[in-house]
């Protein structure tokens, strides 16, 4: 039995972000009463409504009080009504580099049972991770305008890349393909062939730290091909370690082919610190309050949550839990589910979390 | 009848280039005899084996031979013996910038009875085209190392974009939209929420430009959705305009999606200058002199060639040309080919020239 109570942040967010998280709540309390673990929930209103409101994305002292908790469980940040940018760079971006949490990690799993939009690969095929660069890179904000709405306009977009930066990602990556214990492969993606400062970093310390891991196989790809092989051969990748923008959009077209928004989910981990968890599908303004939306990315963001707490704090009872929401899940996924779709599931947002909430909590 | 001799500058490169340029210039020759048209072929050496003799990528007064020409004509670039990004930035992105090639143009089309490893997709879906902006942005060569090699290294690559640049490739995809007038429909590709340096200025600017085109629907979508759109909504793209970096990107997986790099071609386009056609699917060495290779996409390359110098030159003949190559490749691909692969087709990389040449020259 688990003795500490677990002090979590919720960030719910806007648009569906709610409604997701409400079921990944009821799915983390089904299994704290199997498990007996003790959680405690602190609601953070940041998002949309509140900015609009009050003009604050995030009130001062908000970080520090992030600090105080074990984990951070986000729903999604992104509003209709607000410019492109400002809620994602001033509360999703702020959050990832002011807790340093500089590896966004991103299990791309085909579970069984669900549809994949690529022809003949199924569970076994597409089973990888997917460490990215979470606090540095194109996203550093480096760069400016000259002679901004002349006909002379210069817009400079710096990717900054760092020694440190890149070599505890690239280590973490590693450490991580050795406890996974699958494929034993780290596949660094990337483009040394034009990005010749930024991946010239890259690919020396790929080399330097590789070089501590005998055991494990390294390769390499550019990350135009990387996108060919994730839809040809997705079966090729173990571990993938890439920069920020890059993880950013190859994470998108695995989340695609694990079955899409409604059941990916990723960490952005510290791993001396605080890590948040988050489903990756964004607001969904439109399905706001209909019921309709997937609730299962949120679920599953829970689950990986938990193994992270139980393996930070070595407490077998969180790990268990953990693999009791998989494990039911792959139930929903298997004998319930009609798509993962919103409004395509043949159940209601709040059905799929009940449903998810009584396998993990009885067991299957 | 035509009266111009076309000059053509033509660089196999390196691998499997020559091989398939070889293909090429077969085809070209066939549809010559039956539309009556004139080409020059000047062959130009460049590559790996030449650097790796010579030391010398493009020799002096190489890029002014080349302005001589109405076209150039590529087979691949790069060599397995040679440092990543030599060959790649001397040769490739230094004769797209130095000849001011400003847009990269890849139509996403699947031939009928061409394989793709999407599901429920057929060519009524997949028929797209991505301008690629060809002379800025991360491929501008900005950027540098501080303290390199010391744990406190920092390297910074930039990508640059200039109101002139920007402009006229978006003007470039508004034309090219309206000319192809299918959906009417152009799609600004970009990372708005974050990288709001770069994508503020392509996003003030497709607004201004597009203002001009009432008659076309604009609309924009992240890099990173965007990835997915391609696997599981590609039916909802016409044409697409975005940066260098994330139109290599999007390119590379769209290829993929029309049958993959047997088959995907693009060009280099200067509408004011030399254009440069190419498959986009580099040397793949290890295929060289196999006679395995398909030269399917180097024929599509040529193809290209033709209706671009036919429509510049005001010359049907060319047009002409160009569709009755079409017509051919849809032939062999749908009656003969039994993949797109190397290696796997059921034909020798001559034979399959044969063939394309035999239809092309006899019309199906
Ligand atoms: C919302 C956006 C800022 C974010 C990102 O680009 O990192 C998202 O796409 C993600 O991958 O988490
Ligand atoms: C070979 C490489 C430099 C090139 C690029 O990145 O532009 C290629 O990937 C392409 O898309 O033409």
């Amino acid at each position: 039995m688990s003795q500490r109570t677990y002090q979590i942040a919720v960030m719910p967010g806007d648009g569906t972000g709610p409604e997701v998280i409400r079921e990944g709540v009821k799915v983390l309390e089904a299994v704290a009463r199997r498990f007996n673990l003790k959680f405690n929930w602190n609601y953070f209103d940041w998002g949309g409504d509140r900015y609009l409101k009050t003009g604050e994305t995030i009130p001062a002292g908000g970080i520090e009080e992030l600090k105080k908790h074990d984990a951070i469980y986000l729903g999604a940040i992104g509003h209709p009504d607000v410019k492109p940018g400002i809620l994602e760079k001033e509360i999703l971006l702020r959050t990832r580099f002011e807790l340093d949490q500089y590896v966004n990690l991103r299990p791309v799993k085909l579970y069984p049972g669900v549809w994949t939009p690529i022809k003949d690969k199924g569970p076994e095929d597409i089973d990888f991770v997917v460490v990215r660069e979470n606090t540095e890179g194109l996203y550093a904000g480096g760069g400016g305008f000259l002679r901004k709405g002349t006909p002379y306009e210069v817009a400079v977009q710096e990717s900054i890349n760092t020694r440190m930066g890149v070599e505890r990602c690239i280590r973490f990556a590693f450490e991580y393909c050795r406890k996974r214990n699958k494929k034993k492969k780290v596949t660094l993606v990337g483009k040394t062939n034009v990005l010749t400062f930024a991946w010239d970093l890259w690919w020396r310390v790929f080399q330097e730290v590789g070089e501590e891991y005998p055991d494990i196989e390294k390769d390499y790809a550019h990350v135009d091909a990387t996108c060919m092989w994730f839809v040809k051969n997705p079966e090729w990748f173990d571990v993938i370690v890439t920069d920020n923008m890059f993880g950013d959009i190859i994470t998108d077209l695995g989340a695609m082919i694990q079955g899409g928004m409604g059941i990916a989910a990723g960490g952005n981990i510290n791993p001396q610190g605080v890590s948040m968890f988050e489903p990756i599908g964004g607001s969904a303004p439109k399905y706001t309050g209909k019921n309709v939306i997937n609730p299962l990315a949120a679920i599953c963001a829970g689950m990986m949550m938990l193994e992270w707490l139980g393996e930070k704090f070595k407490d077998q009872a969180l790990v268990d839990a953990s693999s009791a929401i998989e494990k039911a899940v792959i139930k929903v996924c298997r004998d319930h589910l009609k798509s993962l779709s919103a409004g395509k599931m043949g159940y209601t947002t709040q059905e799929v979390g009940d449903l998810v909430a009584k396998y993990s909590e009885e067991g299957v």
